[in-house]
C-alpha cells in the first residue's frame, strides 16, 4: 500500500491528519503539485481527474477522493471512531462533514482558485466576480459555526471527528484565500486553536 | 419519523429513489420549494442551511444532507447494499459517488443556478460567465463516464449503488440546465435508459 501525497494542499493534508488521529502509518510518495506532478501519467492512470491524494492498495486498486480514502481506513481501523459509531451518529457526522465541505471548504476554495495568481493555469478562466460572490457566503457560514460551537466542544458533537479535520483545513486554507475569521467569533477561534494544538495538525 | 421532502428538485429525488431501492417507506411531508417553503421557520429550525430534504427522527433529531440521510438508512437496512459491502467496496462506491457529485452534479447545478430565470432569487448574483465555464467541464466528465461505462454495467462496478442514483439525477438535471448528452456517448446513454427504467426512478 502507498499513498501518493500532494504536500501542503488541503485534501492531502486532510488524509494525513486523519491517519495521524488513527495512529496509522502508510508509506507516502510525495508528488510535487507546484510542478504539476498530479498531471503526470503516473497519477493520471490512477486518477483520471488528476487530483491528490491517491491511495494504491496492494492489489493495484487506486482509491481517490479524500473522504473515500478515510472511509477505507475507518472501516478497517474503527478506533478511535472519526466517522461516527451507530447509524444515527454516523449520519450526524456525515451531515456535518458535508455541510463543512460544501458550504465552507468549497466556498474558500472558490475564492482561492478564482483570485490567486498561482491558480491561473489551474482554474481556467478565473472569474473574479465569482470569487467575490463567495466571500459573503463564507462569512455567513463562519458566523453560524461560531454560534454552533457555543453549544458543544466539536463540530459534530462531543467527540473529535472528520468534520473537525475538514473544518480545520478549511480555516487554514482561508489564509492564502485572503479571508479572515472575524475577531468576535470567540467560540470558532477557540475551537480552531484547540484543533491546531492536536499532534495530528502537523501531519 | 418523517421526511420533509422537496418534490422535483434533485436532492429530494435522490433520497426518495434510495428509499425505493431499499423498499423502505417513510412518511413524507411535502414542502413547496417554488413557494420558498424551504425557507420557512419550520424547515430553518431543522436545517439552518434551508436545504431539503430533512429527515426528522422520533427523538426530534433533524438530519439533513441527502447522502447523510442515505447513510442512516444504509446502516439500519444494509440490504440491498447501495453504499458498498466491505471496506474496499465501500471506499470505491464513495469515491464514485463523490466524483459524480463534485464533477458532474455540481457542474450541472452551477450551469442551472447561474443561468435559469427561476433561480434569480436563489443564486445571487447569477454569473453567466461562471455558468459558461462549467459547460465544457461537464461535457468532459460525460465523455469520461461514457468510456468508463464501456467496461462495466454500473458507475461503481457490477452492482447498482448510490453513485448510479446521483449520476441519474445529475443527467436528468441537465435538461432544465439546457445541457445534452452527446449522441455518440452510447454507453452512457444506454446506462441512463436502463437506470430510468428501474421502478425506483419514478419515486
Amino acid at each position: 500500500m502507498k499513498l501518493f501525497d500532494g504536500g501542503r494542499a488541503p485534501n492531502p493534508r486532510r488524509v494525513r491528519i486523519f491517519l495521524a488521529e488513527k495512529g496509522i502509518n502508510v508509506p507516502l510518495e510525495t508528488v510535487d503539485m507546484t510542478a504539476l506532478g498530479h498531471r503526470s501519467d503516473e497519477i493520471t492512470k490512477r486518477n483520471p481527474l488528476q487530483r491528490l491524494p491517491v491511495l494504491e492498495l496492494d492489489d493495484g486498486t487506486a482509491l481517490s477522493e479524500s473522504v473515500a480514502i478515510c472511509r477505507y481506513f475507518e472501516e478497517l481501523h474503527p478506533e478511535p471512531p472519526l466517522m461516527g459509531t451507530d447509524a444515527q451518529d454516523k449520519a450526524i457526522v456525515e451531515m456535518w462533514q458535508r455541510r463543512i465541505e460544501f458550504h465552507l471548504l468549497l466556498g474558500v476554495a472558490n475564492v482561492f482558485r478564482h483570485t490567486h495568481p498561482a491558480m491561473i493555469e489551474w482554474e481556467v478562466p478565473q472569474i473574479a466576480e465569482f470569487a467575490e460572490a463567495n466571500r459573503p457566503k463564507v462569512m455567513k457560514i463562519l458566523a453560524w459555526l461560531d454560534a454552533e460551537l457555543a453549544t458543544r466542544p466539536f463540530i459534530a458533537g462531543e467527540r473529535f471527528t472528520i468534520a473537525d479535520i475538514t473544518a480545520m483545513i478549511a480555516l487554514d486554507f482561508m489564509k492564502p484565500a485572503r479571508l479572515q475569521v472575524p475577531e468576535n467569533h470567540h467560540h470558532l477561534l477557540a475551537w480552531h486553536q484547540k484543533t491546531k494544538a492536536r499532534p495530528s495538525a502537523s501531519a
